[in-house]
């Protein structure tokens, strides 16, 4: 198995100037799953990765539609007794908006020192191609694959895998596999490997205030209307206690309070109030002050504005009393946290406290619940032996502070855990401009893939 | 003299129709000042009211340059021993946006039922066609003007008269007049002609908080940035009490109280309570509640949110942790505050509230102080006779929650008061989508304005 390993390792070494060159090629395809008018690349996304999984020999592979973006689908099973691995993956990418800021074009993915720069880039085309190059390179090397292999790249990650619950059940034999490798994860820096062991929940909404008929002028009408934008921030404002702590009814009512050998965990890794510093550029941290920085993200639930509209908001000024406001929410939720809680708490805090000069409306979107995984399943010891061979360092485990629905639906809905990793780092600017993937930590990605999926076949 | 004001209002009933073909040509220039790209229109604009003037044989008539948009100044000193009445006017209009609410398009002007319908028909086109048009009655059936007149026709009301303090003081000389003719107000019903004797003041500004240096991705950093959209939120819900108050820093020191007999013309006014819920269509009024509605408007200074931006606000979601939020605010000033120190008293507010987690910055864009006029002047009488001749009701005299700024200026740089009135209607959606002009109301200001004309001629 040695010699195997290090070939194919060696292939990948050999060959990341094409590597490089297809996933630009990914990159350049403006999957946008949120934006309507992107459905045509949508689908080109999804055929790209079909055929990508074609060429690697992979002999069942399908685009299976949903009622939003299709599943691509694949299947290898030439290695009977060998475990099985479900590969999962999202070939979907967040807006680009704004353009304005990014220093080069967002799906026109270009290098600059050793950045690969484009939206996906990291989140998680790159990703994505880690592992479809390692099997490339395994492949190439060994004429075969050391495991069993199903894939399952979805096109809705972005926007909460809306489909993926049913198709999840629908598909529930089908996709049974010994474990899932998810590697939409990332590192906490460049030397530093990492497995993520937890992962926070997610719920979103849109809170709409409305109250005169149409915009007034604020002149003849300012002192006897309460203008909605103003009862949009009181609202949001009271949102929050003066410790960062979230005033929803029942909001930390579920949340499992952090262990001592957990407090330990956060402790130990290098993410400090200085790490959040440098990688923010806040003025000053916030958040409750009885939690470390770590534990404030990975392990305490949130509430977040995402976005505000209200009124005029062009150049220049217009002495406009809005007739409505708008605020996009999330909560990021913790182990235990039940979405559809959440928003009831939500939407019982509005009726306490709207007032009745104004009217509001609250939109749920979707919403998924946090998840731990086991961090003493084969997959995820064959993962960090995989890490620590390329690195030359144990690996952190960790509790992240971001969202991965389909970890939580798939232990709930076919029972199987999620083995997470991701070779992005902290400053990759992911849902933000100039995403881009560091291509050194990338190319050493590739061969811990390729250790990893040896490591499994063997065990 | 009778016979004379006979002539010139059956003249004017008579060109109805062509009076209405002209205001839709002024109409459909779309002369928005604060966009740079209306720059041509603008130009285009100034040179329509130009050639307007001259077609009355008004004989001297200069388009005059600012640093900002152009100033149409006209002058017809052919009555000798008369008053001169100096007309002030704005040719400019509010941004049209949102586009997708109008009913017909803002600059293609467009009549259904007693209604014209489009951008600046009401403010205040209308209202400065509606001098000309009762000039050309005049001139058309006595041949001559019963004063001297003087026009000032600026381009920047809208955007607060910039570059109008400046003009002001270098034409002060040739500026002189008795009086200022300013039809830039309304009236509180179409069978409520009304004079306006007190405007409030403006100051505008603009709030932007920034935290991270760009976009987070809300589940990596959120419970440890303090979000600008939620800072934002805390700062502008800070800024009224449970009553409406405003807690700005002096804000109400220097207000000058109602006095009792202001407060029985307030409580005269048919602007109760069921008038502003029927005007707004708000669920239920706001404001202080120790003040009548039209004291809170008119008498009272008010803060305003007048547009919110930050992060995402498209369709679908974006699981952003902005970098930064934006407000416009703007204050409406009673006689006696100084726009200077209320801006100063919201920066003092910023850094006493403004928590060490964000940065904030704010631009105060133009203001202006209120006014009062003395209702006692010989226009005021005119203009009152005038309207009651036409209407056959005593006019209101009120206070005006609106800002004209040039008013105030009147005042203070040329010794002149301001007789202020206007056709325009409560409903005509000023600075908002379906702006509009009700057209039976507009004719007889036109009216009322040759009886203005012939009164202070006679006076």
């Amino acid at each position: 198995m040695t010699h195997s390993k290090q070939a194919a390792r060696e292939f990948a070494r050999q060959n990341r100037e094409q590597f490089l060159t297809q996933l630009k090629e990914f990159v350049s395809i403006p999957s946008v799953s949120t934006d309507p008018d992107c459905k045509p690349d949508m689908s080109r996304a999804a055929a790209w990765v079909a055929a990508q999984l074609k060429t690697l020999g992979i002999e069942k592979v399908d685009i299976l539609p949903t009622t939003g973006h299709p599943i691509v689908y694949g299947e290898w099973l030439g290695a009977p007794g060998k475990p099985t691995v479900l590969v999962y993956g999202h070939y979907d990418v967040q807006p680009a908006d704004p353009l304005e800021l990014w220093h080069s074009a967002p799906f026109s993915p270009e290098v600059r020192g050793e950045n690969l720069y484009g939206r996906g880039a990291s989140d998680m085309k790159g990703q994505v191609m880690a592992v479809l190059n390692a099997l490339r390179a395994v492949k190439e090397t060994s004429g075969s694959f050391p495991v069993n292999l199903k894939f399952l790249i979805e096109g809705e990650e972005e926007i909460g895998s809306p489909s993926l619950p049913k198709f999840l059940e629908q598909y529930r034999n089908q996709l049974q596999a010994d474990f899932c490798l998810n590697p939409d994860s990332g590192m906490i820096g460049a030397e530093h490997p990492t497995i993520t062991y937890g992962l926070r929940g997610i719920m979103t909404f849109e809170l709409r205030i409305s109250g005169p008929k149409s915009d007034l002028h604020s002149g003849i009408y300012g002192g006897v209307v309460h203008n909605p934008a103003v009862a949009l921030a009181e609202l949001i404002a009271g949102m929050h206690d003066a410790n960062g702590r979230v005033t929803l009814p029942g909001f930390y009512d579920d949340v499992v309070p952090i262990s001592e050998a957990e407090h330990a965990d956060f402790a130990r890794l290098p993410l400090d109030e200085a790490y959040y510093l440098a990688q923010t550029g806040v003025p000053a941290l916030w958040g409750e002050p009885e939690y470390l920085p770590d534990e404030r993200v990975g392990a305490r639930p949130t509430l977040e504005v995402n976005g505000l509209l209200s009124g005029f908001t062009g150049t220049g000024f217009k002495t406009v009393l809005p007739a409505q406001a708008m605020a996009k929410l999330s909560c990021r939720l913790v182990p235990n946290q039940n979405p559809a809680k959440i928003a009831a708490g939500l939407r019982q805090y509005l009726e306490q406290h709207a007032p009745p000069t104004i009217r509001w409306e609250l939109q749920a979107f979707g919403g998924s619940p946090a998840s731990i995984s086991d961090v003493n399943q084969p997959g995820v010891k064959a993962l960090s032996q995989a890490l620590e061979a390329v690195w030359g360092t144990r690996p952190f485990f960790k509790r992240e502070g971001g969202s991965v629905p389909v970890v939580a639906q798939m232990q709930s809905l076919l029972g199987i855990e999620s083995v997470i990793t991701g070779f992005g780092l902290p400053d990759d600017n992911l849902h933000a401009p100039n995403e881009k993937l560091h291509l050194p930590t990338w190319y050493r990605g590739i061969e811990a893939m390729v250790e990893f999926l040896f490591n499994i076949g063997h065990s």
